[in-house]
């Protein structure tokens, strides 16, 4: 999507020099706008951890350059076959530790093991490896588009009942394309319908506590002119009761078997609301983000606890710097859950890159 | 309620000039520990707007006083009883603009100037604003103390359940001692127990946007000894997910008839989340903020809008110094609704000085 005019992907092989990766830094959006170099597989690994690169299919296209370029620093290390293998899956096993729940990280991670696995010429593992990330990224790209392309129909269906009155969607998080390689999950049909000239308007809940609506979704939303507004995560609420809203779409983490949906910290509040508010409420995503070893989603899906800094202190630009401010008294104790558990019975359909599912359990 | 070991309320006359009145500035909280002087009505509307003083029962006292340093003011500037009663009346009328929500304020109001207009005797009106204000004190202190009483009644029945394992209750914003007079609603029930041993711990959302219950309720609880542990409002939903809460209490600004309560943005998410997990959620309040008005609580109470700078921009402690940061991008707008509606319906009972009211319909 634009960026100050320029189209852009979120992540890219650098043209003149195929052994860097360029990504956008999400850690200080929408404040600066800086590409950074990953030019080796401990940068994608601090990358990750660090939140630079976030968004569940992106850390997935992220962690196979990540294998891209540990076989680059594995052929220059290793003459010898299992030393070389021992290397990738060291590394690979650091890239699976780096977040827990979204699905794709593990996805890309053992496909990309098994092809490179395969190859038994260590100089074209690399080969390999560069091609599984660059199909990967395309993939990511396509399903974005399709996800756009069936979001659309969803949101002209909501337009036309609105007679061209300006339609109200409401997101939580970034399910953006900053969170894909381009588009986006959520954000795709907005996009889509945008341009197709529908009359809308975003509700955005800033989401806290890492506050990625308000900083991502805004941020891309000025450079592709969305008409938005942002609000506390408190009043999504408020602005269902007052009949504010006409649609939710929202991004995933994971999804288990029978629709159930692990996302962003708060998504369950939201979809609750629009339940209760009589409010279509629809998830977009990949079918890459559905894990069909799940069946219970409370128990099996592994929720991230990150640090209670995030919850207790606060970045924020102060005299054009970015700062770290407390926001709590020092020695009260925080939690920080990442994500929560949005039941089937709450989500009026997935869109996803094959079509709308309205039955989950049938597909 | 205890700070730094010593007994405080929330308001007071000062001992040695009856002219001036004590509050804590909640402004600064918990970073810096505050007693700010008012001396003017002109103080008491600026304390209000700017939420030095906040609360619902609070404020309502506040304006009292309010009305209390406006009759000293216009004692000095007029002789003549028509102007002293036209001074008063503007003044009053400029309290009653500060904020449009909390009907304690509007209460409060009505009754100082019925009293005020009654009394012909210049010389004697200061006494009736002081006599007025001291009593509404005095009953907002009686009736935390008995909600406090009530409310204890509900915490023993669910630890009792529980068969003395932590009892987990989750509060929202701050209802504390600082929006009353002492005790607090919410919290007065959850004083008592832990004064009687219970042994219980408390998830405090930190409220967006002003953040009273990560920067009030946590500083409270710290200073009283109470277990806590701050959340996001988005993490409320997930740990009623996991069955890490046993119970919710949280204040109220206005109730209508039918038991429908407006409260701090928020509240309603956080209840609906209570019920989709069938966890008991009470309101406790004094019956000062129910408006017999109101029937619909959805389109009769005015919910006050705030300034978006408190959505974009935070302030926290940066250098021991307070600051504000920006949290978002310049150009993005932002709508700060301040309160919601929570229908009766989602609504365990009603804890007032009264009793538990169990069908509001039925008062």
């Amino acid at each position: 999507m634009l960026v100050n005019g320029k189209h852009y992907t979120s992540i890219w092989i650098d043209r003149k020099n195929p052994s860097l990766i360029k990504t956008i830094n999400q850690q200080v959006l929408p404040y600066r706008f800086e590409i950074i170099t990953l030019s080796s597989v401990n940068d994608v690994i601090d990358a990750i951890k660090t939140m630079k690169i976030r968004g569940a299919p992106l850390i997935g296209v992220a962690s196979a350059f990540g294998v891209y370029l540990a076989s680059l620093e594995a052929e220059k290390k290793f003459k010898k076959l299992s030393n070389y293998n021992l290397y990738i899956d060291k590394q690979i096993q650091k890239l699976t530790n780096t977040r827990p729940t979204a699905i794709n990280l593990f996805r890309a991670l053992n496909e990309a093991k098994d092809l490179i696995r395969k190859e038994n010429d260590i100089s074209l593992k690399k080969e390999v490896a560069k091609h599984y990330a660059l199909s990967l990224l395309n993939s990511e790209l396509k399903r974005s588009k399709k996800i756009g392309e069936f979001g659309l129909r969803i949101i002209k269906q909501y337009a036309k009942k609105k007679n061209n009155k300006c339609l109200n969607i409401l997101t939580h998080c970034n399910a953006g394309w900053l969170a894909c390689v381009d588009y986006g999950t959520a954000t795709a049909p907005i996009y889509f319908a945008a341009k197709e000239g529908i009359n809308l308007h975003v509700w955005i809940e800033e989401t806290r506590p890492k506050n990625q609506g308000s900083l991502l979704t805004s941020w891309e939303f000025l450079n592709n002119k969305i008409p938005h507004t942002i609000i506390t995560d408190n009043a999504g609420g408020y602005v269902m009761e007052k009949g504010m809203v006409d649609l939710v779409i929202v991004g995933a983490d994971r999804v288990s078997r029978v629709g159930d949906v692990c996302n962003k910290i708060g998504t369950y509040k939201t979809a609750l609301a629009a339940k209760d508010n009589k409010i279509p409420f629809y998830v977009a995503l990949p079918t890459s983000s559905i894990d069909m070893n799940i069946t219970d989603a409370y128990s099996q899906i592994p929720i991230e606890i990150r640090s209670p800094r995030e919850v207790k202190y606060i970045y924020g630009l102060y005299k054009k710097k970015i700062i770290e401010v407390l926001i709590s008294p020092v020695k009260s104790p925080a939690k920080n859950y990442a994500f929560d558990i949005t039941p089937s019975r709450l989500i009026s359909g997935w869109i996803t890159e094959k079509g709308i599912f309205h039955h989950f359990k049938h597909i």
